[in-house]
Formats: structure tokens, C-alpha cells, sequence
């Protein structure tokens, strides 16, 4: 089992340290071997993504991927942005498969936005495609407009674009995930508008005739936006693509109030898996020892359920989670009166303890 | 003061009916003049556009609008489904410049989905661009994939573009519409990953420096989606293109909890514009006299504010929606205990009897 550990930037270090830590708890053999990635890999080697690391990704057959970015990148050119490290290892990878569970922990209800009674018992899922759409789409750029409201301006432009094997593929994925929970597959699309996601809605329903044990519905990505916010635990799993998934994803976690809880895996056909929290690289809190790493070690018991094939081990490690936050310990993030405030060594020791 | 009455289909002609009512009550001279669209003008012209219709709407000063939309619809193709008229409007009179507030009343706080302290006192202007970006870009359509994950298999495909001027006065609209509120503009893109928001970031930024006095961010629209539920009163206004704008306004719209009460207003550079409420048709409680026509009402006080030239009718209306509000009426969808629930007809009267 050969791990490839992208620590990368702001709070990635300290929070993959404890990712690890946990790991080596649990008495398995894996062989880890750490590359830098995003802003520290563009210090180190002058590139987000230098080959050696791309490599290492390649062969492993996991990466546990702390976070990218910080302002001090804003200025550099689009393609030395740290973000293009993760553009660059979804698309080498093939990485089209992202999970993203938006779950709220009994003990954490309040953190939330939303009213108690709306979020308590959340787990929703949230399967966005990643290799395709408008983010890797071709031809993009500058041009003089030919046409449109001001012909002879300057324009940019880009390309959405979804093939019918792309959106089966990652049906596919969504009505197998929902066999396993609540057994409803909610399509967002905006089908009313675009092209690509007329195609993505009749794919969608045509893969369904293969699940007939799963509910499907069609939503507008506009309506989901919006239900997500009156009514999130009406959905079990959405499936979307990598535009839609990029905002509808962040807006679930959030709706949880405690996103420093939440991990994410994307996966290839291979089941070869990048893992890494649902929140970012956090450069304020950097170093300080503050931030919490419950979602990176969360994401490490993801990778063994989803590519390691050790789901025992998955399974120890989310038990040992919810152990320390029924201890009452929080990082700063998740802190409320009447619990005990622990920083983020104390509370990666803790998982280790209650394992 | 010609004004085209396009009342749509579901709860549109009740809704209608009570923001006419309202504006008789002026005792102002309009020349009011209705006209089918929508499934309506499908079923007695069979076009949701018909030309005389369109024809209409151009030779007017502003166009009330209810709503389109139901599901036996659906079946329809594409170029003769309902909505097809919304964007064929849009389209036709260069309404590029959607209004679109997100207040939330001060006694209607609990009927939020956020806690009472994040919303009590919210008010923020969503404004979208609309006549532009992947909503009417060329080409698209369904072709075979030459490149990408799968070269042969069927895809389709939409362009997603943005001209510098298109970008330039939409900025303008944002930055003086800020000037007159609290000074605050939020440009939101996907800078990180697509060419047309890199543009779209670029000339923001260009058009700002002739708004010294209004503070300008920027902020991707994954993490805009996020802090709209994390903190929605920090911001001001927001500006954004078509496609992000028709999530976000929705989603910002929801956390309101009343968005029967939301107005919206569409104008192109000559001040003509269309006005409708953001909600949509709600074909399920059409006909039964218990749809909101607060939104519709409102909707014609920013009618008389924008594009007739009235800002003391415009006032005098939104008062006397505050006064119902605080008499205690209420439509069933914003009912709490303790109040008066009403129908449609009996909240019209209410407005005309406080104006
Ligand atoms: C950093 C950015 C390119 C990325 C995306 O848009 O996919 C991020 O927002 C995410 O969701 O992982
Ligand atoms: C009906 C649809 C085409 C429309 C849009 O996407 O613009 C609607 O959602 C809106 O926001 O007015």
C-alpha cells in the first residue's frame, strides 16, 4: 500500500502530520513517501506540480493531499497558481469521481447557519464529476468577438462540454453509492438552458433504467441551490457536474456550520484516490497549531475504505473521531462553551488514543 | 406610461391581477396593456413568444410580469417550452441588467432557514448580468467528440463567453447602484480556472477606478456560495454573470425564507425593463386564491422607481407593503402563529386600502 503524502500549504502540514500520525496508529503497513505540491512545490522547484511529484502520484495508489494556496501566489501567472497542482492531478490521474459527504455530527448541530431542527441528522453525499465540463474544456481564451452584442471587442471564452460516456460513467457512481444509502440519485442539470445538460439529464435517466431499486429526480441547478438551503436532508445523493458540483459542494459543507470536519476523495476508474479535507489551506491560522485535522484524517479513513480495501480500518478510524468529539474536544473551529478547547497535535493525539 | 401585462401561467394572472389593482390605486395614468406567454401563449398561439406579444413588450415603457412554467410542459421541445419566452425577452429588449434584492423583513425572520441573528436586518442586490455568458453563447449543440476522454462518442457542448464592454457596463450598473447603499461591490468569478471570468475579474477591477468610493472585492464563486450561508450581511452588492448570478440570487433568495415578498427588475440601457417576482409559477397552488402578491406588487414599485420615472409611487407602494406586514397579514406561505393568514386577493386590498 503505497501512499504518496502532498502536504502543500497554510495549514496542509500540520493537518496531513496528524493524518498520518493516526495512520501509523493503526498497526497496517504502508510505505509513505511525502512530495511538496502547490505554493511550497512552486518555492522548492519553481512549478505547482513539479514531474517528481506528478510521479509519485502516479504510482502510488493513494495521495493524501493536505491544501493549496495562499495570496502571496495571487500574482504569479494562471499556470504557477498552486490551484493548477489540483487541476493537474485530476486530469493526469483521471480522477473524475468526487465524493463529497455534507454530514453533520450530532454534537456540532449548532455550529450550523441553519436551524437545528434543519440539519440534525444531515448526511447528504455529493458525487460532482471532475474531468470534464467547462473546467478542462477546449478552445478557451482571448479572441476579437465576432458576433454578439459588440462585434470587433475584445472576448473571453470557454468550453462546457460533457460526452456521453463521461456522464454514464459518473451516474454509474452515483446509483451504486445511493444502493448503499438511502437509495435516491437527485441529477442536477440545467437542462433548460444548456445543451450539455440536456445531454446530461437524458444519459442520467437512461443509466437509471439500470438501478431500478434507485429513486431518480432531476433538479435545475438554480432550484438545488436553493432547496439546499430550505430543506437539505430531503436529498440523499446528488450527482452533477464539476461547475455545478465546485459551488453546490462548498454550499452543503457549509450548511453544516463545521466544514473542518468534512473530507473529500476523488477516484479513478482504477480506484486509484486523491484525498484531502473539504476546506482549504486556511494561510491565517498557518502554523499556529490551531487548525483542525479531523477532516484530513477523516479523508485518510476514505482513502482506506476506497483504495486500500481495508474498511475495517476505515471504519476504526471514524469510530475514534466520533469518540474525541463525544469527549467534548474541539479545535477553535468547532469550539462552543462547555467543552474543551484543543489545538491540533492534541486532538490528532486523541484520535490516536481512542483508537 | 405604456406598460405591457404579461400575467404567464400558474399563479401569474393572480398575482398580476393584484399589482394592477395596486398601481390603479395610484391614481397615476398608465396605458396597461395584456398579452399571453408561457405555456398560456403556447396553448392559444402556439409559441411562448408569440410575435404580437414580443411586439408588445418592445413598444412599451416596462413590462409586468408573473410567471412561467408548469409541468405539462415538459415535454415540449426545447425552442417551445415556456421559459424560452423569459430568455427570448431578455434577448429582444437587451435586458441585461437584473435587479435582484435579497432583503429579509423584519417580521419575517423566523421564517428563515438561518438563525434569526444572521438574517434579522439582511439586505443585499444580486445583480446578474443576463444577456450574456454560456446562456446565449455560439456555437453549441451535439457533435462528435474529437478530443477529450472518449474522441468518437457523442457529446454536447455550450460556450460560455464575455465581451469587454458587456463586462464594462454591467460594472458600471453595479458600482452605481452601490453608491446609493452602503458603498460595498462583491464581483464574483471562477478567475482560478475559467478564461471568461479571468476577463470578467480584469475589467471590474478597470471600471473601479473610476468608483473610488465604492470598496470593491472579488471572490470565487464556490466560496461565494459559502459565506452567503456562513455571513450573507457582509455583503453589499454583488456582481456576477449570468450563469453564477442564476445560482447565487436563488440561493441568496431562500435564506430569506420569504421569497414570496422578493421583487426582481431587468433593464437594458434605454431604462425599459421587465419586472417579475423571483419566485416562479408554483403551478401546484394556482388558481386557489393563496399565492403571495407582495412579490408582483414590489415588483411594480421598482417598475415605477427604474423605468417610469415615479420614485414617490414607488415609495409610497413599499410603504404600504410594510404597513400589511406590520398589521399582521399574511399569504399562507409566510404564516406564523399569532398573525392573520389571507388570501391573494385579501393582501392586494390590504396594500390598496394602506396606500
Ligand atoms: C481550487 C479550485 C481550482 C478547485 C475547483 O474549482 O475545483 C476548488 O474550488 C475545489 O473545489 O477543489
Ligand atoms: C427559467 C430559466 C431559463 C431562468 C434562468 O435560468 O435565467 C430562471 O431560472 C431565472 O432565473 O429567471
Amino acid at each position: 500500500m503505497k501512499i504518496a503524502v502532498l502536504p502543500g500549504d497554510g495549514i496542509g502540514p500540520e493537518i496531513t502530520a496528524e493524518a498520518i500520525k493516526v495512520l501509523q496508529a493503526l498497526g497496517l503497513k504502508f510505505e509513505l513517501e511525502t512530495a511538496p505540491v502547490g505554493g511550497a512545490a512552486y518555492e522548492a522547484a519553481g512549478h505547482p506540480l513539479p514531474e517528481a511529484t506528478l510521479n509519485l502520484a502516479k504510482a502510488s495508489d493513494a495521495i493524501l493531499f493536505g491544501a493549496v494556496g495562499d495570496w502571496k501566489y495571487d500574482q504569479l501567472d494562471r499556470p504557477l497558481r498552486p490551484e493548477q497542482a489540483i487541476l493537474g492531478l485530476r486530469k493526469a490521474l483521471s480522477l473524475f469521481a468526487n465524493f463529497r459527504p455534507a454530514i453533520c455530527y450530532e454534537q456540532l448541530v449548532d455550529a450550523s447557519s441553519l436551524k437545528p431542527e434543519l440539519v440534525a441528522g444531515l448526511d447528504i453525499l455529493i458525487i460532482r464529476e471532475l474531468t470534464g465540463d467547462i473546467y478542462f474544456g477546449q478552445p478557451r481564451g482571448r479572441r476579437t468577438a465576432a458576433d454578439g452584442h459588440f462585434p470587433g471587442a475584445e472576448e473571453a471564452f470557454d468550453t462546457m462540454r460533457y460526452s456521453r460516456p463521461e456522464i454514464e460513467r459518473i451516474a454509474r457512481v452515483a446509483f451504486e453509492a445511493a444502493r448503499k444509502r438511502n437509495k435516491k440519485v437527485t441529477s442536477v442539470d440545467k437542462a433548460n438552458v444548456l445543451e450539455t445538460f440536456q445531454l446530461w439529464k437524458d444519459v442520467v435517466a437512461e443509466v437509471h433504467r439500470d438501478y431500478p431499486d434507485v429513486a431518480l429526480d432531476h433538479m435545475y441547478v438554480d432550484n438545488a441551490a436553493m432547496q439546499l438551503v430550505k430543506a437539505p436532508k430531503a436529498f440523499d445523493v446528488i450527482v452533477t457536474g464539476n461547475m455545478f458540483g465546485d459551488i453546490l459542494s462548498d454550499e452543503a459543507s457549509m450548511l453544516t456550520g463545521s466544514i473542518g470536519m468534512l473530507p473529500s476523495a476523488s477516484l479513478n476508474d482504477k480506484k486509484q484516490g486523491l484525498y484531502e479535507p473539504s476546506h482549504g489551506s486556511a494561510p491565517d491560522i498557518a502554523g499556529k497549531g490551531v487548525a483542525n485535522p479531523l477532516a484530513t484524517i477523516l479523508s485518510a479513513a476514505m482513502m482506506l475504505r476506497f483504495s486500500l480495501g481495508q474498511p475495517e480500518a476505515a471504519d476504526r478510524i471514524e469510530a475514534a473521531v466520533k469518540q474525541v468529539l463525544a469527549q467534548g474536544l474541539r479545535t477553535p473551529d468547532i469550539y462552543s462553551a462547555g467543552t474543551t478547547k484543543v489545538g491540533t497535535v492534541q486532538m490528532g493525539d486523541a484520535v490516536v488514543n481512542a483508537l
